[in-house]
């Protein structure tokens, strides 16, 4: 390979991830993840703000794939079809990514200020499942309704797809997941 | 008044409210807030960290307050019935307050930084809310998708009570907002 070398950002993320699982994330330096990405510090501060936002950068393409995957979705759909087309688009870019997942939500569970991450990037992707519902035609409390109830589905399927023992797709227990709100919201 | 001052806590929270809607977030300092509630600028540091947590500081006395409704509720309601008794108790200790709350809201809705803060605390709420369905015996996965749907009511609801134009009370907004979720996740 030459001096270009293409996918830094891709390598640098990779390179976090196995650091950070292997010896902490506190423990490990922007400099250790740049060499191990075989690119400089500023390579690396050029794709990511900080040390977090590496563990991070496949948001902005998961957020895109839940609006694109309700922009497609045929017209007329009942607001909780719309969010579950959204979230089929999700599963099918990241089924089969499960090992990376896993190890990444090993990851962000070790560290309370991963957590913290974790908790504003998923309230980012339910304002954005909102946009795209209202977007879609729906109103928006409902539109706010739906985008926080699915992405309590998109958290229980991700929480039991990641599970070590857990074998089943992740494109059922979103189907599972969703089910199961249904259930939950019809009460008793 | 002597040297002695109750509540500093509240007066700062006040006093940094109406500063920050008077003439902005980022114009307002923490001197200006302390000289406003008649104490030091340290005092404003013993109770909060920062500027925007004076926003913030009502937040661990809701999350005390949703939590305590779920665990005074009947044993054996369905969750997303639990999560209702937690709100209908949320509604009773804010109801009053519907000055106060629509001028913190145009506050935040003015500040990225503070969006950005309000959201993290909506997701802190809703981590709360779960476990306290955990404590009242409902399984993990159930917990997480009525705790975040339960969010989702809540947002909306105070979304509406804070309008100018709106003249419900907010026990009512939540109960159409409830009543509105079981007809969104119902679907088609």
């Amino acid at each position: 390979m030459g001096r270009w070398q293409p996918d830094s950002r891709g390598r640098l993320a990779k390179a976090a991830l196995v650091l950070y699982d292997d010896q902490g994330f506190d423990k490990t330096t922007v400099a250790e993840i740049a060499t191990q990405a075989g690119v400089t510090e500023r390579t690396f501060f050029r794709h990511f703000p900080d040390k977090r936002e590496a563990l991070f950068g496949g948001n902005q393409s998961l957020e895109a794939t839940l609006t694109a995957g309700i922009a497609a979705a045929p017209p007329g759909l009942a607001p909780i079809d719309a969010v579950a087309a959204g979230l089929e688009a999700v599963a099918a870019m990241l089924g089969e990514r499960r090992d990376f997942a896993r190890r990444r939500r090993r990851v962000i569970d070790a560290n309370p200020e991963l957590r913290e991450r974790d908790l504003v990037k998923n309230a980012e992707l339910a304002a954005a499942l909102a946009a795209a519902l209202r977007d879609y035609g729906v109103d928006e409390a409902t539109a706010t309704l739906a985008a926080e109830a699915g992405i309590g589905v998109f958290k229980v399927a991700m929480g039991r797809w990641t599970e070590s023992d857990e074998e089943k797709p992740l494109a059922d227990l979103i189907r599972e997941s969703l089910a199961q709100l249904k259930a939950v919201t019809a009460g008793a």
